[in-house]
Order: structure tokens, then C-alpha cells, then sequence
């Protein structure tokens, strides 16, 4: 049952940051790959007491020369071998530079095997027009877009990367292409797109992905639209990104033995081929980014909604808890009200902690009911 | 089918060491718990490139003073709300002290409700007759260990623990009844213990557990056989302690709601008691502890066969790509048979290294075939 549901064996290299309680960045990451069966190498680039979005957290940053001393450290005893590397959030533009070094690194070693390395590229900036990084972070971000085979920005990321201002799914099929030019990006998910568009009911979201051609980087663009859940999840992005490794991975695979038109006259198929990219004669809808991207979807879909269902339970538990052990006073104004305001916003925070430990069969065996469309 | 196998809500506060490649430590302990439906706080007390079995790696150790503000980070946004702790390798005296300061608030914070912190010790100091932490850390594990519900020495650890030297089944039960009667340890599991005994084929190894009774401190011990797989693993002992912290928790969760003898006259069962103890009158094979440690083996046993099953074709894939790769020489004498000697020890390290993420369906569902019997 489940062995056989398992993804080809794969070596991932996760690099993002490490929270002791709840689920962002590589604590999210390193659990989604492993349950689909990913050999991870988890290296951490700070070791948090719980996420920022919590607004009060304890803890440090690994350095630059850390992160580069790790890295030496499993390549001095072959534990380099990487298939795939995921990089997420970063602390600083020097920290930014070790991470893009060893991505470099991974990429020349396996030049001589096209397809053999791939990595996913998360360019943690900012969202909703806030960038939460140091500015010298996005051009370090622009000089290694070249060398990743898969960026998964989100609105405001995919802006600031393309310069291009996203107001409607017209300028959004710009920034791909853009994205696609300029840098020669293989594939683009663009998350949690938000935008006025007929297709989209009100509180509807969508993702947005293309993989571009060899002849021309031209854009194939495709949005799968997903209804939101009006309540503010960490760490979704992180678990999109590590989900969309190992489920690229899986639809190449696929791709690959169903020995397509992709693979003959390749020598290997898909999998053999420098950043797993499709013939030109492909159809957006077929691309197995578009496949990845719905699976990926349904898991987050899955998981999202019964996180919401579980929240206020767990809200009044830690109310009650809280209340009763700490005898935090619950009603009062001035100090007393900002104190229990805080105390609120933490146990939502608490209770907003995606629940993928409780509904493994999400991550595994999602459904798929959202379907990619042209864009 | 996944779902329904879950334990208890369970929420774990698991400190121990992080490596970036392979599995000991948290980074096997993370996993097990999580995959078992627990929401784990992972306090990482280094980060190590890989583990030391190796010998070789590069990282670095978090101080004591990290390990107390990551905690007190966890604390002031209510994020310290655990049903159990896992503590295992610490680095040093100081950080050990650190931990044990922790481990005793929550136990002091739970006085009020029995049973509702459960606190796993494994005192990690040495094997086969080794100690491989600074001797300072032993009288620090001593002092804690009158906090802990259940403690998990290897066979050299009992002996340091107990003062007693253990040579056969006799003695390892003295060493039982001196470390619940000194220290008061409810419960204790001696892992792989390896001594020559009628019931014990050449190639058998046992698990040797106790619970003791609350009038006088007696020790119920039972052994569990199992056939020895002839490799060396790192992160056996770190797996079985994850193991046993949901298996323990399942065992008394299944009895309280048995609403077995246990459970009569004490107003909530076995899982409101002090320590989860069963009553003096239960037998030893009846014992909770006696379960979970059935049911740890059998995952553990299936896993360590599936790891060495794959283990040749592991080191002969690693060996031809490390040297068409990188050009080692393969035969040769002096610095080249060193070399070569010190790269199979390397290669075959990373092929030993536990194939959790492959086999979720051991963790999960592990066929008990080894029972325990009386001591």
C-alpha cells in the first residue's frame, strides 16, 4: 500500500531556516519530502524558537562561512551526491551568496550528466508589497536566477524579479515571459496569485506556471484556480515549493517511462535532458509542471482546509489553558486589553501551525479536483 | 486507513542533536515521532554536517545559554504546552544542566495534573565500554535522573547508571532494581543487551524492561529476543527511543480506555496517574511499557533488515560513481590503501544509514513478531 506510492528514490539537499515549534521554512520542508519517500539533507540556516509571523521569537543565524563550512563538510565524505537541492528563506546577502555557491557547484559537477541535478530556487523576498529581506538580498537573488531550474516567486517576488507591475493575468503572462528572457528560467510557478479576473470568483486564488521553450524561451502558461480559506497560514509557501520537488520530479518520471515523444531520439527521455524541459511542440496542458502543479495543489488544498476546520477548537483550548495556568487577567482595558490582544494573536498563531503530522494521506495520495487551464 | 493509525494528540518536545546528511539524533527522532501523527518542537542542540561514526565532519555545537533561550522563546508565546519530552545527546556538562532545568519546569508546571508530562531520558554517554562524552556529563545525567519517567541506557550505560557490572541475566535484573530503587525511575529500557544466555542463539541480541511497582520500588522486568543483524547502524538507539515515546504513550492510552483495573478508583485511568505506573498487582507482561517495547522492535527490526538488504548495492553504486568522479585510485599501497581504506569507511557509513524514508509503512505499521517474556 503505501511503499508503492512512493516517488524514485531521490537525494535532496533543503537549505531554509529551522523553527523548534511549528511548521515553516525547512520543518515543514524537510517533513513533506521525507513522507514522500526524499532522502533529505536538511541544513539549516537559522535555528528559530517558532516563526516570525508570531511577532516575538528567540534564537540565531548560521553564518555564511557555516553554511559553506557544512557544505565542505558532507563533500569531504561523498555526501554530496545530490539529485535535487530546494533553497528557501536565506538570512542576508552574504548568507544568500554560500547557498548560490553551492547550488554552482551542484550545477558544474553534473554538467556532464544533463538532468542529473535540478534545483528549486524559492526567492524569499517579501508578499503583499512588502519586501522582509535587507535590499541587497534581490540583486544577489537576480545573478543566480540563471542557475535554477525551477522559481517558485510569489506575486510581489515575480515583480520585483520581472520589473513588471502584476495588475491583471495580461501582465502576469509578461512577467513569465520576462522571467523566462531575461534569465533563462526554465520553469516559473508563480503562487498565490490574487487578481480581478472573470474566471476567479471572489474568494478564489490561483497558481500560475509555465515552463518556456527551448526555440525562443516562450512562454507556456497555465493557471490552476483553487478556492481560498479566509485565515492566514505560515509556511504554506515552503510546503508548495517542497512538495513541487518531489512531484516535478515524480511527473518527469512518469513522463519519462511512458517512453513519449519527449524521450526518443534523446537517448534517456525527459529525465536525461538539461532542466527536464519538454519538446517545443508540447502542449501547455501536458507539461509536467502543469501535472506537479496540481497535485501539489491538492495536497496544500487538503491540508489548508483541515488546519481552518481544527483552528477555533484549538484557539479555545489554549484560551482556557492559558487562562487558567497563567491566571491571565481576560477582560480589562489599557495594559491589561494590549496584553490579552497579544496573547490572542500568539495562540492564533499557535492554531494557524499547518496540521501535516495529523493528515499524512494529504501529502501522499491528494485528490486532484483543480485542473490547469490556459492562461 | 493512514489516518486511523494515528496515536493520541500528541505534543513532543524533542532535544538532541541535528545532522545535515543521514539519520541519528533529531534527525531520526523528528521524523519517527512525526510520521506517528506527533506534533514535535525539535530543540537541536548542534548541527553537524553528518554524524560522527563517520569521523569526520564539520559544524557546530549550541551553547547551554541558546538551549535555555530557545525554550524561554517557547514559553513566552505559549508554545510550552507539551505532553512529553524526548532528551537525548547533549553536548557537555552546561548544556546538559540546561536541558535538565527545562525538563524540571515541566514537570513542576504538570504537578497539578499526574501523568500529564511524561518526560523519555535517554542518557547518551558511551557503548561497549566506552564513554565518548566528557566525564563531567555522568554525574549531571545522575542528578537528573530522579526527574525522568523513563530512562534508556544501553547496557555500558546501565552499568555507569547502576554501578552494577553486568555479566548475565542476574546481574542486568540487579541493575534494574538498583536504578528504580535509587533514583526512582518508573520505567526503564536497557537496549541492545548482548550476554550469553540459554534462551539467547549466537546471533541474538534483547531489550531488558522494567516497571516498577509504587510499594517498595520493585522491579517487573520482562526481555524481549531478537535476531541480530550482523552491521553496524548509527541512530538504533536514538529511532528506538522516538519509538518509544508515541508506543508508550499508545500502550497506556489503549489500557485507560479499556477501562481496565487500572483505570477503577483512580478517576481518569493510567494516563492520570504519576508516571502512567500500573497498579503493584499488574504482571509484568502485562505492563504498558512491556507493549510499547514490542512494538518499537518490530519496526525497528524491520528496518534495520530493509537498510542492510539494500546496503551492498548501496556501496557498489556509491563506489563506482565516487570513483569514475573523482578519480581515486583503487588499488595501492601506502597513501593510496589509506585513502582507499578511509573512502570505503565513508561510503559504507552513508550506505548504513537508516532507510526510514523509504519504509513509513515499518513506523507505522510494524508486525509484532518478538514478544517479551518474563526475565
Amino acid at each position: 500500500m503505501g511503499e508503492g506510492s512512493l516517488v524514485p528514490e531521490t537525494r535532496v539537499l533543503a537549505v531554509a531556516s529551522h523553527v523548534v515549534s511549528g511548521y515553516v521554512g525547512n520543518k515543514i520542508a524537510v517533513f513533506s519530502l521525507q513522507s514522500l519517500g526524499c532522502d533529505v539533507a536538511a541544513l539549516n540556516t537559522v535555528q528559530f524558537s517558532n516563526h516570525t509571523g508570531y511577532r516575538q521569537w528567540t534564537g540565531s543565524r548560521v553564518s555564511a562561512q557555516e553554511i559553506t563550512d557544512l557544505y565542505q563538510g558532507l563533500k569531504q565524505s561523498y555526501l554530496d551526491d545530490f539529485d535535487m537541492m530546494l533553497s528557501g528563506y536565506v538570512p542576508g546577502a552574504p548568507a544568500l551568496e554560500a547557498v548560490g555557491q553551492i547550488a554552482q557547484e551542484l550545477k558544474r559537477k553534473a554538467e556532464s550528466k544533463p538532468g542529473s541535478f535540478f534545483w528549486v530556487l524559492d526567492p524569499v523576498m517579501g508578499d503583499n508589497g512588502n519586501l522582509y529581506v535587507a535590499p541587497d538580498v534581490v540583486p544577489v537573488y537576480k545573478s543566480l536566477l540563471h542557475h535554477a531550474d525551477l522559481v517558485l516567486p510569489n506575486q510581489f517576488e515575480a515583480e520585483l524579479l520581472s520589473d513588471v507591475p502584476i495588475t491583471d493575468m495580461a501582465s502576469i503572462g509578461r512577467a513569465l515571459q520576462v522571467m523566462h528572457e531575461r534569465y533563462g528560467i526554465p520553469h516559473i510557478v508563480i503562487t498565490s496569485v490574487s487578481l480581478p479576473h472573470p474566471d476567479h470568483p471572489v474568494s478564489s486564488l490561483s497558481v500560475v506556471g509555465s515552463s518556456m521553450t527551448t526555440a525562443g524561451r516562450r512562454a507556456r502558461a497555465f493557471k490552476i484556480v483553487f478556492p481560498a480559506i479566509d485565515c492566514y497560514f505560515s509556511g504554506t509557501g515552503d510546503m508548495f515549493a517542497a512538495l513541487m520537488v518531489v512531484r516535478m520530479r515524480e511527473a518527469v518520471h512518469n513522463n519519462n517511462n511512458q517512453g513519449s515523444r519527449d524521450g526518443e531520439g534523446q537517448g534517456g527521455g525527459l529525465m536525461g535532458r538539461a532542466s527536464w524541459l519538454s519538446d517545443d511542440d508540447v502542449d501547455t496542458l501536458d507539461l509536467p509542471l502543469a501535472r506537479a502543479a496540481e497535485k501539489v495543489l491538492a495536497s496544500m488544498h487538503e491540508m489548508l482546509a483541515k488546519t481552518a476546520e481544527r483552528m477555533e477548537e484549538v484557539v479555545e483550548k489554549a484560551r482556557a489553558e492559558a487562562g487558567v495556568e497563567r491566571g491571565v487577567v481576560v477582560d480589562g482595558e489599557g495594559a491589561g486589553a494590549e496584553a490579552e490582544k497579544k496573547r490572542m494573536h500568539l495562540l492564533k498563531s499557535k492554531a494557524a501551525e499547518l496540521r501535516l503530522v495529523r493528515h499524512l494521506d494529504s501529502l501522499r495520495f491528494p485528490k486532484v479536483e483543480f485542473r490547469a487551464t490556459r492562461l
